[in-house]
């Protein structure tokens, strides 16, 4: 990606955090590019990619982080905990890129799509995480879908509830999917530990 | 609620599913109705009220099948996953609205309020029965909010796989439920059984 690209996205990302993806036009990015026209249109078609892009971007960033974390077999449990953190850190170094996940579910189809296509490329790394450790023997056999679903789930909706609604600062954040962590790790019935 | 009304939500249901909540004109409601302009303005101010009005009366139904459904001492944990169940069910009986509800985040500050108090009444409710597992000693002490706010997240990320991405079946959704809840109750260390 060039720095004309990189430009472009970055001012978009101000511009939609501030006015609001469906009440930008295209124009208002242009301008503050500080590009010509023919330039924004070198690169982008409409408004639409330029958020598919801005997603995409967030994306690579956070499997970045997970894969640039390796979960040691000495602490595993700890480390399997510790990943989760990794990826709230995301989030936390992205407060607008956030924002800007949290809100895009139903923009359009080209947008659902990349959304889901994220979805699902967690949900596997994520079951393959889990069955990892059921494989070496510290998880019990269980489906490996539902403990992968309610991470992502939880994930998003605190996500939700931080950048979008502003209900809870970014340590509650943290500390609600690292606690919920601590549940399904070790469970919640009395004589389960 | 009178008849009339009744059968304004009624139609705006199926016609919010075909058109899309978005691209329904409030023209096309009173028409299916087959009421007047007057009479619909005299329950309804605009469409949103219609769409709120709906929501409303989806939460009630959940709440409702909740409350019938009472958590013996006897049979605690499963009773404890089985109600999961039972709001599961809600969202089959009722897959319209369901598709509705998995659609309506973002649609307007008003919706967005009316979802947030679904949300907060929920986590409320939950939490409490979380809380009284544990006072009664069927569960050890843990933040009762991120097992709650992990299953309302887990509930909505089905229902909408289920209902508006239509990527997995009634039973699935069950399953993936029910298969998540019991993970949360017993942990997935291998020696926490």
């Amino acid at each position: 990606m060039n720095e004309k690209q990189k430009r472009i996205l970055e001012v978009s990302i101000e511009i939609f955090y501030n006015k609001g993806y469906a009440n930008t036009p295209v124009r208002d990015i242009i301008d503050a590019s500080g590009f010509g026209t023919s330039t924004f249109y070198r690169y982008f078609q409409n408004k639409e990619e330029i958020l598919k892009q801005l997603l995409e971007n967030f994306f690579l960033k956070i499997f970045h982080n997970i894969n640039t974390f390796t979960i040691e077999r000495e602490d595993f449990y700890q480390d399997f905990i510790e990943i989760k953190q990794v990826i709230m850190q995301t989030f936390i170094q992205n407060p607008k890129l956030s924002e800007l996940y949290s809100r895009s579910a139903g923009t359009s189809r080209l947008i659902d799509e990349c959304l889901k296509s994220f979805d699902d490329k967690f949900l596997l790394f994520y079951q393959n995480q889990v069955q990892y450790g059921m494989d070496e023997g510290f998880f019990r056999a269980a489906p490996t879908l539902p403990i992968a679903i309610s991470t992502l789930a939880t994930i998003k909706y605190v996500a939700y509830k931080w950048s979008v609604v502003k209900e809870i600062s970014k340590e509650d954040m943290i500390n609600l999917v690292l606690s919920f962590h601590k549940s399904i790790l070790y469970g919640i019935v009395a004589n389960s530990e």
